[in-house]
């Protein structure tokens, strides 16, 4: 499926519900947030303060669940292929549909996702050893803090890539452009400088070896929304499952600036 | 002196002779190679092919000692307060002026330098250790070939600026955008993947330490041209001596794309 439309209409009609990775080649696919209004406002500071982490690339009003600038058709309760229903900052269960979840006090958040910028960087002829290896990026948690909004606050999680010196500057010259997606990476070089222990084993995703004549590069990683927003223990919220994306029609190239 | 045409003006006069460094802040400065037009096809061709160590300013007509698009006023036979003078890629004399030297058949050009680059990493409130130490930067020849352009050949000359990671991703994206001066490094991190034995030991400069906690960042070097050109030995070669360039009224955030 290369549409977008297509895309979302094969998930609301249930005839797709698995990953969504290499689904609409090019077009951007989101992290989903919905939470009550209570937390919104909070949340949405928290995102403003940590552009980084949280590139913000649509919220709904309370209770509608159209993000018209992300697709005129989207509708929030339906188009993403597996949601993860969170009560109290516990993990109930996984749905196919939140219709019947849906309150009139839901604000859904989506935010961009390293895709974008990946498709760039593979464009560029630079090579990403964790999607070669059939792998998942390797996230780790660090001691960087992110700036607190409300209750929400918690350690930064950054994803790792490791690309030779020459390629190192590429990457980050590419990603740069990206600030809705992340941006450039938040570090470089030595793990240890940022309270990572082990390379070999990271908090989620699976290790990916960094050779001899590489440099560890770390990004500012989208589950760290998730992960301070359960800590923050709200009494409901639904995000996608892993992999299971909101397809947007954004394209990536959109995302980038000059 | 504040205004790079009364820079020009004093230095045309002999009423100032000495380095040009901290004169008209926030104006280019260029790296200067006069050269006989049977060199010149070639030179101008090596820097098309390398950018980072040549990125070219302006080119004079056979013979024309004006670039106008420097500066209205500009002429390359007074205005630069020290001349060097090679032939046959011997050094013979410095000078104050080279009129007495000048031939119908000679072509300026006008190479960038990383002062432009330089400033704009401090205004982002990035550090540089040489500066702060009044030392020149270090220099380095690498492993790295140029790509020839007839009889111009050889290694490039990169200078290093060492930083802690989070600023030496800033510096990477800062730099990137100053393709006209030098651009991004071509190198981060493990000198001795490019050839470097000992960063206490550098070819030219003065030697910079790298803390426990930094990164040495390599730029491709204007010195690299002049190190090529008098490896071809050209009869007849004028360069700025070191630290004494070519004042332009080009602003340097005129150099920066968007």
């Amino acid at each position: 499926m290369n549409d977008p439309r297509e895309v979302r209409r094969a998930i609301r009609h249930g005839e797709h519900s698995g990953h969504t990775a290499g689904l609409a080649p090019g077009y951007v696919q989101g992290n989903v947030c919905i939470l009550p209004r209570e937390y919104a406002e909070e949340f949405a500071l928290f995102c403003e303060r940590n552009p980084k982490p949280c590139p913000l690339l649509a919220a709904s009003q309370p209770g509608e669940a159209q993000l018209p600038s992300l697709g005129k058709d989207l509708d929030i309760r339906t188009d993403v292929p597996r949601y993860r229903v969170f009560r109290n900052g516990e993990r109930v269960e996984d749905v196919g549909d939140i219709r019947a979840l849906w309150r009139e006090d839901l604000v859904a958040f989506v935010l961009g996702c390293s895709f974008s910028f990946e498709q760039a960087l593979l464009e560029a002829g630079l090579r990403l050893r964790y999607l070669e290896e059939g792998k998942n990026v390797p996230m780790y948690r660090t001691s960087i803090d992110t700036a607190p909004a409300g209750r929400f606050r918690g350690k930064l999680v950054v994803s790792m890539r490791p690309f030779k010196p020459a390629d190192a500057i590429r990457a980050i010259e590419i990603t740069s452009r990206y600030a809705r997606v992340h941006g450039a990476p938040v570090h470089l070089g030595r793990p240890d400088l940022i309270g990572i222990e082990d390379l070999a084993r990271p908090w989620a995703g699976d290790p990916t070896e960094v050779r001899e004549d590489e440099l560890p590069l770390f990004w500012a990683c989208g589950i760290t929304p998730q992960s301070v927003l359960l800590d923050a223990r709200p009494s409901l919220c639904i995000t996608h499952a892993p992999g299971h994306m909101l397809v947007t029609d954004l394209t990536n190239a959109s995302l980038a600036s000059p």
